[in-house]
């Protein structure tokens, strides 16, 4: 029979598929549409990486490595060592973005119908790598009433079982822009130790911290060297998405040894974006200041705009550019949708993502939304103005 | 327990990975390694393609559409309309590679555990994905003494159970080089309406026919338009396998819906590859045949030498740039690690791939090697030349 397989038919959607052709219709009424709702940053790539591209010297485009160019490898264990994580190159596995890392992780760790523990609400697509590894997301919740920090090790200890056999956790979060303390990684490193799991993090924010914390990366733990697998990408760091370019990172030889035939059946990560990710290293440490400051100006307008509107609840998030708020309606996503379909306020209107789309536990986050501060500030403003004349007028307001 | 998975344990090797070494060391001793054992050829990317990478005006490397850019998908479509495939830029999935377009194939269509048959010799790293879906291959033996021409129907109907979903052909073949006729094509169109199975063709060596022959696509095939999905890439056709880009190509609506769910959990394929892949559209036909007549050229070269080795049998390709021989010795690899290990003829070596991996059946190929003849002609005089006299003395030879 010339069936779609069960599991393509089972794949996850993105939460926010349903409400494109809401905004497009919107955006073909005349509507400016401010897109909140995805993580393509409107920041500048740092010149250095595009000067790069604009300058390649190649008559051949060919393979790199299916490890990645060694050169590039060699500069992000320099990357690492300068964060004080101690990473040597041969830890170091180029992927083609942190999906495809993530997937090395799950093919690698994890057999058919085992357990991955992951605090939710968590990356949506996560739901999509485990489905295509065949793996089963086992949630345990976070909530927005402690900000979204480390569910208790006791709501862990319940969810273990012998099919479990990785945590998986996102630092600084999508969606919840929460940063874990030192105390919850360890937390994680003592359940982790003892009920010896793998420990996957995917640590693509790294760089977007605020308030003058400072990012403790799972590779500062002790004791646990062998358990753990850092996600990492140049996406977000230098706001480079399309480069396609992230890493598979662990000290476990064995492990990077068998990923590492996942990377040679595809042959190669992209060459063209492992130049610009190369280059990318020499950006200069005032691009990054110069974007968190500008992110934390985004955040503060966003977060204090959001508190101020009557019935919504949003906590501070530590880092990356994301916010989960709690609005005084009953359903988000038939909010969401009626944003785009029947609202407008000076021809203007918001798109952003329901929150229950990043809980894997039914009903959870029904009254939620996720919102990226991925736009200038006047943009911000209007958005966050919009949202408030928005909840005014809305009739599922409760 | 912190174990590697089974299937990352089950994972295949390239079939030249216990080789590398060997040619490592060789290189080191000072000699001349000739590769013949990879798909990666010496021809240039075309100039326009480069170009544009070089011109690129871009202040952030964005995501792309998870189909791809569209501009690019309708160059696409305008390529295949070229060629009398009636393709709309709809029915295409821009891919990371053709790799990525076949794991999209096999989740899509196939369940874990489900049957896929490919006529053996076949790509080597089919099985890699095969392992990542979890399905199954089952080979269908082709032959040297054939030109390893399509095995006769009634091999194919044999192997059919209620677990065969998908016919999986390469065409022109790697590692064979053999071309499938327009008769052989029905006849797979006939089976396939027959048991209703998908025809997954990897037609990514496409441009490369030989002899006044044109490639006959299995989208000429009439009636089963449903069925066919093509794998396509960029790689070969322009030289440009570190672009990374490929397409899921079919005209079976819900089945690029599915496969687009799995294209939007990595997001996006790779930007600067794909403002590569659709400058190079406008390559010229005079840098097609140039490249033809070249690789024509070297076919001739290696086939002759080939066979003018007393005991060496190699069938003409008629695309691709590959080609089968079998060798006058009882095991091909420990041949191959004998030429990079014990012999030298004027300081110089070569590489070629053992065939056994090529074939899922054990015990077959074991006398057969995979040569590509991806270096310029002086280059494959020499290694040639090698072969013949690394012949005259091997201590293995039958």
């Amino acid at each position: 029979m010339l069936d779609i397989s069960n599991r393509g038919l089972e794949m996850p959607e993105s939460p926010i598929r349903k409400l494109v052709p809401y905004a497009e219709a919107a955006k073909e009424k005349g509507r400016t549409v401010y897109h909140l709702n995805i993580g393509q940053p409107d920041i500048e790539t740092p010149k250095v990486a595009i000067d790069a591209i604009k300058n390649i010297d190649l008559s051949v485009i060919e393979y790199s490595h299916s490890a990645g160019i060694e050169s590039y490898r060699k500069g992000l264990a320099n990357y690492y060592n300068n964060l004080n994580l101690n990473v040597s190159f041969e830890d170091i596995l180029v992927t083609t973005g942190g999906s495809e890392a993530l997937l090395f992780a799950f093919n690698s760790c994890l057999n058919e119908d085992d357990e991955v523990i992951i605090p939710e609400p968590f990356y949506a697509n996560y739901n999509g790598f485990a489905k295509t590894a065949g793996v089963n997301v086992i949630p345990v919740t976070s909530s927005i009433n402690t900000g979204f920090s480390l569910p208790p090790i006791e709501d862990f200890e319940k969810l273990i079982t012998s099919k479990t056999k990785a945590i998986l956790i996102c630092n600084p979060g999508n969606p919840t822009g929460y940063l874990y303390s030192k105390q919850e990684l360890e937390t994680l490193r003592d359940i982790v130790k003892k009920h010896n799991l793998y420990l996957i993090a995917d640590e693509v924010y790294r760089e977007f911290c605020y308030d003058g914390e400072t990012h403790y990366s799972v590779f500062n733990l002790e004791g646990i060297d062998n358990n753990i697998i850092v996600i990492d990408s140049v996406s977000k760091r230098y706001s480079m998405c399309g480069a396609r370019i992230g890493a598979f990172v662990s000290k476990n030889k064995k492990l990077v040894e068998t990923a590492l035939k996942y990377a040679q059946a595809r042959l190669s990560p992209p060459t063209l974006g492992q130049i610009a990710g190369e280059a990318a290293l020499q950006t200069p440490q005032s691009y990054f200041d110069d974007v968190i400051n500008e992110y934390v100006g985004r955040r503060d307008l966003v977060i204090k705009g959001l508190n101020n509107i009557e019935g919504v609840k949003c906590p501070t998030p530590g880092g990356a550019f994301y916010a989960v708020a709690e609005l005084p309606v009953k359903n988000a996503e038939k909010f969401c949708q009626w944003l785009l379909e029947d609202f407008e306020y000076n021809n203007q209107t918001v798109m952003i993502a329901p929150a229950a789309g990043f809980y894997a536990t039914k009903g959870l986050g029904e009254r939620e939304v996720r919102i990226a501060y991925v736009l200038n500030k006047e943009s911000l403003k209007n958005a966050i103005e919009c949202l408030d004349q928005a909840l005014k007028v809305y009739p599922g307001k409760i």
